[in-house]
């Protein structure tokens, strides 16, 4: 570690605004104006913004990181359509090749800071086979990144949570040792017994004092039946704000006079919704969502991996997916695109000192870049990353 | 230009099969093999081509050069969301600023070919306010392009066909001073009188020999309406494997047994379907269409327009976002994505001499992957490029 210093980025437009200066103290934004004078009781390192545009870090809020093969021999895929295929698929590929979860999910979350991600909610499968392997490698990246990464664990039950005895004590252990909240998945469509399913997820997150984080595929009014279930427990056990639903594809189903008394009661209950806005399948309205007052905010999902050959640890690209899937095309509507990946990322997540404010944590992004919407369609390499106050990549390598 | 020589590319996997070492002669392919010698009687230049995979010169099927402000001021969309929103912005900004579609469109004709397109059809606007302005302009650009990069042009009636007369003169006048296809748009839902619209496009093909590529955004019914009136007056005019659909959303609304005879009728009429592959419309099933026996081949439509601030001159960017739109995950599935912006592209426009066989133009995109599904989802820098047997661009940028 470097001695402590201060560092005076001269000449960005934050969020394309007018230029400003920004300085840095103490890994927070200490202030930010125009012509600011470096503190004169402290070494301070300027750095010339060049007129870049400034984004706050952004936010990856749904990615699997311990099941990339970022970086190894390209992966043939030759699975089945159904989702069980690839759930069995991936555990048997897994159990074979003794997958290295610590190295991989280290190069996939550097590959992330690179392109300027400095928040990130990763689920991490824990399961009969493995048990908590993935989990020990993840924790051991969420470690290794703390000076520059902020990693939240999600302990996920990819492969079902009652069908295989033992994974309920294993996602209670895996809380133990420090996973940060507790995943679900389709209570009905893999569990096949919605009601105790759910039970035994809340009764673990009741007693670890845990947030959820729930994976939820199911369609139309079965999804809408799941979902109705989970709002009565988080309901019932005072669960208010600390619930996402991860995919909500249902949502995307149902006729807006069904589906709107359901977001109305997401929004009430604080709930979350985290969506890949993957463009083959139905996704949840945003506008109707954030209109209703919910947080939505967006995620990769797996990247590379044997579920699929997509996904790209750039989120200014999810953020053209989602600018894509859901039509947003005036500047205004890309506005929204970004706020996926930035501020509602990291209030959907509860990351703090978030922002381009004095006294949040100084995170940022600098791209060539006239506005915000061209960010997002053009993606361009990121001149430079802050993370936790340093400069860690330049020109998208990280240093 | 430089005499006549041979070009001797090694080491490279076509399609991502095994190495092999590729001659050119006269903007040929002469022969393709393992360790090849350079003719005796003709200087050659060799390039290592480093083991990369060999894929034969991207296809754009769907564009618009015209349009495009490809490198100008960012434009900041503040557009309606309705389709004559968009019509009567476009023209009335093109006609304020006086576009310079010249200079448009070669540059993005330009940077279409820097990644690797070398065949392209683009749709330019005829209407009754730039009369044929667009139209000579892309005409220099198809010119100056010409031992590159070949170019289609289709005369388009972007603000209707009907709604303002002088438009049908226009389009004749386009079709004498150059234009190689005929274009057309919704007649129910612009033109608002479908027989007449397509009595008047129709008549038009009939009187200039030409081919017809008709915009077809309609949904659902009134889409399958417009799609039997053009397919009764292409079987009526003989004009078999003479016409293509663009877009065709109608596909994607309509049950399977309303849709497939739809599409059966259009494989025996010879139809193509050409698809950007929109995530947010519904969109025509690419593999019940391809295994009807119809050519469904993809293109952005717009780039960097008044339209939409998205697109990228990338033809691997359109296979990924055709990949997520059909949930193409497989290796397998992979080389269909590829198939719309390579083979099916070049058959389905009436592109000759293509592919990677002997006697083929010599038209050839190098890129680091391991296998063409890695291509499409990673998108790397195209190392080199060969449009008509010379190397055109390095690295990504034109030579």
């Amino acid at each position: 570690m470097s001695l402590p210093h201060a560092l005076l980025i001269r000449n960005v437009r934050p969020l394309g605004k007018a230029p400003v200066d920004l300085l840095v103290r103490d890994g927070r934004i200490a202030a930010i104006g125009a012509a600011l004078a470096p503190p004169a009781e402290l070494p301070t390192e300027e750095e010339d913004g060049g007129g870049a545009l400034l984004l706050p870090g952004l936010v990856e809020g749904h990615t699997h990181l311990d099941k990339t093969l970022w970086g190894m021999d390209w992966y043939r895929n030759e699975v089945g359509s159904r989702l069980v295929d690839k759930i069995d698929n991936e555990r048997a590929f897994r159990h074979a090749s003794g997958h290295d979860a610590a190295g991989q999910s280290l190069a996939l979350a550097r590959a992330f800071l690179a392109r300027g991600t400095t928040r990130l909610r990763t689920h991490v499968d824990i399961d009969t086979q493995a048990g908590l392997r993935h989990l020990e490698g993840v924790i051991g990246t969420r470690s290794a990144m703390q000076a520059t990464q902020q990693i939240q664990i999600v302990a996920f039950p990819q492969s079902g949570l009652l069908l295989r005895p033992g994974t309920e004590a294993l996602l209670e252990q895996a809380m133990a040792e420090g996973a940060d909240l507790l995943g679900g998945l389709d209570p009905c469509a893999i569990d096949g017994d919605p009601v105790r399913s759910l039970d035994v997820l809340f009764g673990i997150a009741e007693r670890r004092g845990c947030g959820i984080d729930i994976h939820l595929h199911e369609p139309g009014a079965m999804g809408a039946f799941s979902l109705g279930l989970i709002m009565d427990r988080v309901a019932a056990l005072g669960m208010q704000g600390r619930v996402a639903i991860s995919h909500g594809f249902c949502l995307g189903d149902l006729p807006p006079p069904e589906r709107d008394p359901l977001i109305a009661r997401m929004a009430q209950l604080g709930l979350v919704l985290i969506t890949s806005a993957p463009a083959s399948r139905s996704v949840p309205p945003l506008m109707a969502c954030r209109q209703a007052g919910l947080t939505v905010l967006g995620g990769n999902d797996g990247i590379r991996d044997t579920w699929s050959p997509y996904g790209n640890p750039d989120m200014l690209e999810r953020a053209m997916l989602i600018g894509l899937r859901y039509n947003l095309r005036r500047d205004d509507e890309l506005d929204v695109a970004l706020d996926c990946v930035t501020y509602a990322g990291a209030r959907g997540c509860g990351f703090a000192a978030y922002g381009l404010a004095p006294g949040d944590r100084a995170d940022l992004v600098l791209v060539e870049a006239r506005s915000v919407a061209e960010a997002i369609v053009a993606r361009p390499v990121r001149r430079r990353v802050v993370a936790g106050g340093r400069i860690v990549a330049r020109d998208g390598a990280l240093i």
